[in-house]
């Protein structure tokens, strides 16, 4: 049995998740051979911390970790004093300045801690850093989360179509958007009030920017770029347009010509854009999926589409990560 | 740099493409730390063997072995004869009783050697026995091939989305059966024109019944099922109807009340039938592409579409398969 210490940094939606799904899936995991043991959880409040293992049904209920905390650490403070194999980073993203993850992340990786996160920020501001820091620390950084929600688009890149030489990667990374257009074309509804639907629904934030300026898609070009790409390019090599100037008109005009508008990501071209997609393409997905087309030297095309976000989902894809790192031939065995 | 010896038997489309492969990508595999040496290519003419490795570039040009064959071996003598690591086996599929392909794995496994295929008859007449056996030799037996040609379906189940458990596969799981109906739905033209098409353009054979009657996409199920959901299940098991019933007329009035009629494969339902999709469903997929839509229990659904067949393409799935054998950290650490 691998014993692995894990501790967790962030407890918002994502980090619920995680510690959920660590829960859950205990049993199978120790029937892989993995012992998962969750020896901290940190938030903006302070820090859990249990050698054992913290039972993930006496914290789940608990918005922020202010009650139960053992000890008034954060961030940094607790990634260094807490023994731990592996740090699973999904504080709140800034693809400005990256903080406060990147600064955790570099704290791991330098004490020689595995990374999983889910945390788009500091890989879109500092990703080149981050894997040299990972690769002299002799650990591993993984952020399959970060690009495209359960979509296992890096997994699938890295491994399975391994022997390819991929050319590009275009699709829809963002749901929230995908939704405003698939409800646009639809029912024929103007963008604001598809816009305020969504609201309504928590599919779209309050402050919809992030998501409908394209600023969240052209984060995951980022990382895609500088990860699969093997680039250096920062958000600001992005050219990036928003959804906000699309019409039902343009959508139905679209549509009777055989086409959707998608707002779509593409490397290497480094663009997100409003952009024509044929009905029949596999990336023209509808409602909050999000989709990759995948061009490869030697297996033609191939796409993949998921759902774009959610708690447990993206907990789904961080413990991926997880036990990737771990993966043994023993344990492909199984199978 | 890690050292293999392959033999392929089978010098078909598949085989023609395995060699290619290896030749075109020879050098990207070293820079993996993989040296992929072709010591032997079998087929129904003899044996053509080289330790130093056979240059592709000789052999390419030749339909069969014959005027190039350095031994009269054939099959399974050619297997136990011949000192290699790995068999890549791709000779003609039978699915009643899996030969010549079921007698040449069992040689391989039961010599220590590890198995890459994309022959679905013997995985389809034996899986289990085949699996023990490789089992009980310390040996892999890698099959992603064998299912829906590009479309890394199993990869994509035993590794990227490990922490799930797999609830069902859905998917269309034949090119050429998918190609007809999307002809037949775009044109409005009977069922006999639309594969009178597809035979003359080669996306169907002069005898289709293998392809259209579901023989082919069942006997998927049938890898899946036993494969993925630990069945130990039989042709017979399957419940198959073919596509030669379905009429343009049928395709039109699904498509006014938002439907495409596909060929389904489900597992664990065990059924290939002409199934009801939703036109924004990803599994709707138009042409030769196959698609699978994958239900997990953290993930959500997963869907994965790739093009169905290919010599190129199918060797393609094999090379991942022989790399993820010989794969160890540090070539994960190369990405």
């Amino acid at each position: 049995m691998r014993d692995v210490k894990i501790a967790l940094v962030g407890y918002g939606i994502v980090g619920h998740g995680v510690v959920d799904v660590l829960s859950r899936k205990r049993k199978m995991l120790r029937e892989m051979g993995l012992n998962l043991r969750l020896v901290s959880v940190t938030d903006h409040t302070g820090t859990i911390a249990s050698e054992e293992g913290i039972d993930g049904e006496k914290i789940l209920g608990e918005k922020t970790l202010g009650k139960v905390a053992t000890s008034s650490m954060k961030g940094k403070e607790a990634i260094d004093a807490i023994d731990s194999d592996l740090v699973i980073e999904v504080t709140p993203t800034n693809i400005v300045h990256g903080q406060p993850g990147l600064g955790h992340m570099e704290a791991a990786l330098s004490g020689g801690k595995h990374v999983v996160t889910s945390n788009k920020g500091p890989l879109v501001v500092s990703f080149n850093k981050l894997h040299k820091m990972a690769e002299n620390n002799g650990v591993m950084l993984k952020f399959e989360a970060t690009v495209g929600g359960t979509m296992p688009l890096i997994s699938l890149v890295e491994r399975t179509l391994v022997g390819n030489t991929i050319r590009g990667i275009r699709g829809v990374f963002n749901g929230t958007c995908n939704y405003i257009l698939t409800r646009m074309t639809d029912e024929s509804i103007p963008y604001a009030h598809a816009l305020s639907e969504a609201q309504d629904l928590g599919i779209a934030e309050a402050d919809p920017s992030y998501d409908v300026e394209g600023v969240d898609a052209a984060g995951k070009v980022v990382i895609l770029a500088n990860a699969l790409f093997g680039m250096n390019i920062k958000y600001s090599d992005v050219e990036v347009t928003g959804i906000a100037g699309i019409t039902p008109e343009a959508l139905g005009l679209a549509k009777d010509k055989g086409y959707a508008i998608k707002l779509i990501g593409d490397v290497p071209a480094l663009t997100v854009r409003p952009t024509l997609v044929p009905l029949a393409s596999p990336i023209n997905v509808s409602g909050t999926l999000n989709s990759a087309a995948i061009y490869t030297d030697l297996s033609g095309t191939i796409t993949v589409t998921g759902l774009g976000a959610g708690s447990i989902e993206t907990a789904s894809a961080i413990l991926s990560d997880v036990i990737s790192i771990y993966r043994t031939k023993r344990i492909d065995a199984i199978f």
